[in-house]
């Protein structure tokens, strides 16, 4: 079998440091985003855009079927202007289970997509060849902020990933334990084009600058010393 | 918290059996079937059925934009005529990480269903008063026919979905280590309706009674000595 990497692609710095990491490794690379009724289509567009620059393939799979109704996807919930590092406990930008399934699409696609028959299969195989990349940092984990950030979870998930194809697919999370800033320094060192990435929940033009993850991203670069191209529609928080 | 139970029905032998076993433990029960391009909806049919005989509560996802197309929904691809027995390593039945998907999207579908709000999650709750139970048993797993059936995945999948959920929610599998027999004859004693229920691959008014469903369902009453009320359209094959 051809070794081929898949990257759980949003088009936010994480990921689309992922995408440049198993650029390095494999030469068959494929980003996955999904659709899961976003507020806007900005982040499938920025994964789209770093792919097409990275020439590799890209694939969006529908789960606004399944993917529950939260602040992410509702319009009528506020999008808080607060900092992760304010919020205790559970993240209100927790979809529930959403990485379990995001993942479990993602390696369902991947099998079917490429392992149509049966025959394709060798139970002998020692090793999979095959990479499905989840860009989950250290400081999604933190605080349990996410639980399917954890290094628990990952462990489990890559597991069954692992265990429910035949020893096909292995989950790489190769940020699991940098910080946004760490993650940045190593994207920059990639080459990763910053200006076409996606970051922000809300649904404007420009990167709102004070939503949770505008926060992070702004204060990652201001942490790693790394220029940041972002346009911001707010100037910094005094929080920040 | 309501102590809940939740079980991944498909309106077959083994689902219904858990829904019964559910219903000892739990008074709030709800049956979760997945419609992911069924060649025939008649399992969704006996799953509502076999709810609303429980006077339980029945939820249907909707996966069909996700789950890979096979023999399952592609009405163009022929059902085998033979025995799970006769079939070796990879089933033809088997959909690719279908199970880790199913779980995942059931998951999601819970938690995000029940426990919208940040402020419900009690990170200091110790045990999960919550139940996810699926019917892998072991003939499912013999031989690797399904990887995503074997205790291996299991105990993967219940750790990423305990770990994933704040620990809120427990893989149940009270079927894992018994045959279709065992658990026929478990079934009856609970008053399992098996008339009800409905296991083939085709999409027939009855039971086929050639397809691998139908063989282990046909066989699984013979060897559990339980009088079988189904109604086939074929006379036992010569290799049942």
């Amino acid at each position: 079998m051809t070794a081929r990497a898949f990257i759980l692609l949003s088009g936010g710095i994480d990921s689309s440091t992922c995408l440049f990491l198993a650029g390095r490794e494999y030469t068959d690379v494929t980003g996955i985003s999904v659709f899961y009724g976003q507020r806007h289509v900005r982040e499938l567009e920025a994964a789209k855009t770093v792919c097409r620059l990275q020439k590799v393939k890209h694939h969006i799979l529908d789960l606004s079927a399944v993917v529950p109704k939260t602040m992410l996807t509702d319009t009528s919930r506020e999008v808080p202007n607060v900092s992760y590092e304010e919020i205790e406990g559970v993240s209100p930008t927790y979809v529930p289970f959403r990485n379990g399934l995001l993942l479990s699409a993602a390696a369902s696609w991947i099998m079917g997509e490429h392992n149509r028959s049966s025959a394709d299969f060798d139970l002998h195989v020692a090793g999979a060849e095959w990479a499905l990349y989840f860009g989950a940092h250290a400081e999604d984990a933190h605080a349990w902020a996410y639980p399917d950030c954890t290094p628990e979870f990952i462990g489990a998930m890559a597991n069954a990933i692992y265990m429910g194809t035949y020893q096909q697919l292995r989950l790489h999370t190769p940020l699991e334990w940098l910080t946004k800033a760490d993650i940045i320094q190593l994207g920059d060192r990639l080459g990763v084009p910053w200006d076409q990435t996606w970051s922000c929940y809300a649904g404007g033009q420009l990167h709102c600058g004070t939503c949770p993850t505008c926060r992070a991203r702004r204060q990652g670069f201001v942490r790693a010393g790394v220029y940041d191209p972002t346009m911001y529609s707010a100037a910094p928080a005094a929080t920040l």
